[in-house]
């Protein structure tokens, strides 16, 4: 698949191939051409035909793209054709927010643990999980093989938290606090600083 | 200042520089070397020092720069020395922990409206706004000036808000919904699509 060849800037665009392909199956498309794809996806057609080259180029001349191949072949780019067992620590409403957001299941993110220190969040249901005191962290840590943790805690709380858990064995963090953690190499952070995407849209504003 | 000649990649990197330099005043630094700077942010200082010369180089041999000075010079570029008037459309979690996040209101973003068609969720209180019905919207966008729409609510309702809002005024998008808004240029959309992130953090899993 010269899989290894793919440049960053083709890797980025993969989630939104991937979201346009998914949705594109929900309406029962079984193809499409590069042409209605890149009318849709506000893409040069000649961008997407470079870009699906890069992975054997799907598609057949006359013919288009065959949707489920493309998003299958994509999805495994991303390594979405394996599943994800995530906890998450910090309970509140953007914690919720996460845990309730039914895409992520779809595509083989399932939540597995739900904790927090607050003692009017401890013992609350979430879709179907029960948020666990913070205090009980370690020992589950123990009995379960955890693939990512979701900080949505205070920036204070989350060096040391995002800390503890690699002592835990985690090796993905999903980090919604405002802050940059340093950790090892080894580990693998997304950062979602909700913060300076509003400061990228006030700067936006300005110079239009 | 030069603020035109400055690269989109020396744009990207100012919310971090921002957020930085905030942290620094917290803590009552007033002034910080490149070096320093750079081993708290991971950059390296002639980056930094490249970077700041962007727009004036506000750093002195010797001395390093003055951190309240620099961040309110970021601020400015970044269009943080004005007020920006919010409405969000979508009451559900993430809506509330969008308005119950602090930090937006310390860099001049507040939250005046609250909308959803839920009734389960119209007349709740949240962070001091009481949450209205849509069919208010128009009628409220009428009697204020809104700088920016969040679109916090399911992505089959987010085109057509979308397009309600720009008709009642509105210049900027923040869109949480899992949707690319196909709206005219002179419309500023942001978007946090949740998903794609954590579809970077499984590529970035796979891949090492």
């Amino acid at each position: 698949m010269g899989e290894k060849a793919i440049s960053l800037t083709v890797i980025k665009r993969l989630p939104r191939y991937y979201r346009y392909l998914g949705e594109l199956l929900e309406h029962d498309v079984e193809r499409i051409s590069s042409k209605e794809l890149s009318e849709k996806m506000n893409v040069t057609a000649s961008q997407i035909r470079q870009d699906f080259n890069h992975f054997g180029g799907f598609g057949q001349q006359g013919y288009g793209y065959q949707v489920e191949y493309l998003h299958t072949e994509i999805g495994k780019i991303l390594g979405l054709d394996q599943s994800y067992r995530l906890v998450i620590i910090g309970a509140g409403n953007l914690g919720q927010a996460l845990i309730n957001y039914r895409d992520f299941e779809k595509r083989g993110f399932f939540w597995v643990g739900i904790f927090d220190n607050d003692p009017k969040q401890i013992g609350k249901q979430i879709h179907g999980l029960t948020v666990q005191s913070i205090t009980n962290l370690e020992n589950f840590m123990k009995q379960n093989t955890i693939d990512i943790a979701a900080l949505t805690l205070p920036k204070q709380d989350a060096p040391k938290m995002a800390s503890a858990l690699i002592q835990y064995g985690v090796k993905a963090i999903w980090n919604f606090a405002p802050v940059d953690l340093n950790l090892p190499k080894e580990i693998t952070v997304e950062n979602v600083h909700l913060a300076e995407s509003l400061m990228r849209l006030s700067y936006n504003i300005k110079s239009k």
